[in-house]
């Protein structure tokens, strides 16, 4: 998918909302296990009931490689049922890969060719080479972490790197990469003030922001600094829309949190 | 598996090879693509050709991902393969993983429970909390990367971060991490001089290297830097031993380069 037919999209849907596919066999409602692929029914009953309200899915891989060949086919499963059904969905696989070059080169193959997701997460610690075989691929994106929204994001990634935090400095380096016009960032809304220093470095750029919602983000102060001409922000809700209820009627519980989080946006977006 | 076990089977073998399991359909033998698995067939002769020569296994994991449901179940396969057959072997998952807290504890069940590796890479960007849920799995290891041996190793982790190197940044506050003691730690070979330094900050750690053979490293160099007094090395070689040949005599190639690799280590460890 084109960055360009992904702004379409938010503007058509007035959301920039991405939900995460944080799939968990103890936090989905207990009817569903007895389903012969209870995550993939889970999945499913969710992107039906909220594909109108937002732009974006995220699995997280590593709720799913935790259950082993099962959970891979669950992924597999979901991916394809979004692009077969829903393929003006961006699809992101939050899988925060990255090693030396020939070996990304697998990594994107695997997610981008193999799986059909439009994009994916990279860890920007091994530099360049590692990120670099990623933007080869025509209208795939990769998201780089820049700044995340864990404690652990204060150990190394606000310190300062030659003067400048290396977050900073990831965001300036990756600006001259090989195809860095399909490079996105990852910036955790937790602090939603380092969005205006972000958005001068790379002002043209989709953020996706997690941590609105669970994590503690507020979606105002996220648009105020972080929105751009072309809106540029891919804001991720979890927990707080996927487990909204467990009962029989947790896919109408997630659309109305969906629809909470997609009116804001409108909101947002009319104001902009 | 501890640490203690794994010195007492460098001293048996007299070796400290780790051979990576980087199996790639298009460079295996042409007449392993007839079995039902290849990337399996190609793994279980390798193992079964060098497993007295090894003390680790490391596949890693892009390599198995790229190929969909059947790498993954591939990867499987060898594992346990592994576990059942030669017990004694220390197992690796090269997957340079790392999420915040609750998304790392997935990762982690997914290859120390899911799967039964004893070890598993990880990148350090995100910080502490990352990285301790790994840590608290009793007897299994994280390989937290601190130089890789890549040319964007020199992009960030040997900036000064604080007056002080990246790496070595990470290598000193992840002593300081809970159960740091189950902490090993990747240190590229092609920057042998490196690793005083790198003694002195975790002087009782083992070091994962990579990059001897194909990536250029230096075994001697490696041993009179990097060597403590249990050894403390894993030293890696992938290519130069698995694709040593693709005709029908691969695996008897590859126990060959397996060879001299052992006995230039059996010779190291005599001298030290």
């Amino acid at each position: 998918m084109t960055s360009r037919f992904l702004v379409e999209q938010i503007r058509k849907k007035e959301s920039f909302l991405c939900i995460g596919l944080d799939t968990d066999l103890e936090k989905i409602p207990k009817h569903l296990l007895k389903e012969e692929d209870p995550i993939f029914a889970f999945n499913k009953a969710i992107i039906d009931a909220t594909q109108h309200l937002c732009v974006a899915y995220k699995p997280n891989t590593a709720f799913y490689e935790a259950y082993g060949i099962k959970g891979w086919q669950a992924l597999e499963k979901t991916i394809n049922y979004i692009n077969a059904n829903y393929p003006e969905i961006f699809t992101i696989a939050d899988a925060k890969r990255g090693d030396i070059g020939n070996t990304s080169t697998r990594y994107a193959k695997a997610f981008f060719e193999e799986m059909g997701f439009d994009s994916v997460t990279i860890a920007p610690y091994m530099g360049r080479d590692s990120v670099e075989p990623f933007l080869e691929f025509k209208d795939k994106h990769t998201i780089l972490l820049a700044l995340t929204s864990n404690k652990g994001a204060f150990d190394y990634q606000t310190k300062k790197v030659e003067g400048k935090e290396l977050y900073k400095q990831v965001l300036e380096t990756s600006k001259s990469y090989r195809n860095a016009e399909n490079l996105m960032y990852v910036v955790g809304a937790t602090k939603a003030s380092f969005l205006a220093e972000i958005r001068n470095i790379v002002p043209n750029s989709f953020l996706l922001v997690p941590g609105v919602g669970a994590q503690g983000g507020n979606l105002k102060e996220v648009c105020e600094y972080g929105m751009n001409k072309d809106v540029g922000l891919l804001v991720n809700s979890s927990r707080g829309i996927i487990y909204a209820s467990n009962d029989r009627h947790f896919a109408e519980a997630a659309a109305e949190k969906a629809k909470e989080l997609q009116e804001e946006m409108s909101l947002e977006l009319r104001r902009s």
